[in-house]
């Protein structure tokens, strides 16, 4: 099978978001096991909701849908052996976790430091919004923190952060995370099965 | 087993949601299979909607979200072979079925009424706000209809209905379907083996 037409996958994903983290902590193995391959797309909510109205998470604004989510999270980790807790506060700053999420893409880290800014989040009550834990994770990964962490505040790296969110906006992404299959739409780590099997087909 | 200890679930359904559908016409099954018995709950989400500042559904308010939800349900709905056409207008008023599934949850014709309207509303393009539409489901099912439209819009059973709707705010609930198995909720037909695989243990 050549490269060309190997079955992919876009994985749009907001590190702040509950349901990004259930998926990206399984999708490699799924996406495998399914033959398809991942492109990690991280995307930043903030904008996509503003323009829709919202300040702050939909599970802020609707208390009833937050305080279910948090339940539905703490079964669905539950059964699949990952830990969870929200973040205080929530939703986290994700905009520096994304964009060094966008140089790990480029250079073959960005699985390995997703996963690792989500355990970060949502096992370890860390707030990614600081130098500091995204430092201490760039290191643990054997990369050259300071370096990437300066990189990642280039113009040029926010740019592409911004265009990667304003794709996401042209595509009709409204939520995380969102599988992109053969130009259609998946939402939510419920659908992520589905998406591969679209892929795939 | 006795009736005491038998494991039942509420089934929490809006006439005029589309996911609500998708669950009506399968939870007999999966329920009969399960051991669980189900108490069907009607309701009406609009003023649950209105209390947190929506005077329409979150598919008109939202489009990338409402256009998402079309697509959504025509792919899960061509995977269980059942037929699904957005019904105009959308969202259809619901409160004349949702009077007319009370007292058929009484008298033990409430599934299959609301299997039938929810087929006439998305299967058949029919508007559920109609009294001949709902008198012709009636008939279809051997009912008097005449009488039971009559003594739907009785104030006790329109009481009722207030009542539920209330206990579905007290409960959090805040869309629909939502199952409700031992006192957790269960959001969406995507939770319902979940909600009975709780209900059961």
């Amino acid at each position: 099978m050549t490269s060309a037409s190997a079955p992919r996958l876009e994985f749009w994903y907001e590190f702040a978001s509950t349901y990004s983290y259930l998926s990206a902590m399984r999708i490699e193995a799924l996406a495998a096991a399914a033959g398809v391959t991942i492109v990690w797309k991280p995307v930043l909510l903030g904008p996509i909701f503003r323009a829709q109205g919202w300040d702050t998470s939909p599970f802020n604004i609707y208390p009833a849908k937050g305080k279910y989510m948090v339940r539905d999270m703490e079964r669905l980790a539950a059964a699949r052996g990952l830990p969870f807790k929200l973040p205080s506060p929530f939703p986290q700053n994700s905009l520096h976790a994304a964009r060094l999420a966008l140089i790990g893409r480029t250079e073959g880290w960005g699985p390995a430091f997703t996963r690792a800014v989500y355990e970060a989040e949502f096992a370890g009550g860390a707030n990614i919004s600081e130098r500091r834990v995204l430092g201490g994770i760039l290191k643990r990964l054997g990369l050259d923190s300071e370096a990437l962490l300066a990189r990642s505040e280039a113009p040029d790296n926010k740019q592409r952060l911004r265009q990667q969110t304003e794709e996401a906006q042209e595509l009709g992404i409204f939520g995380a995370p969102t599988f992109l299959a053969k130009g259609e739409l998946f939402w939510g780590d419920d659908r992520l099965e589905q998406a591969l099997a679209a892929a795939g087909k």
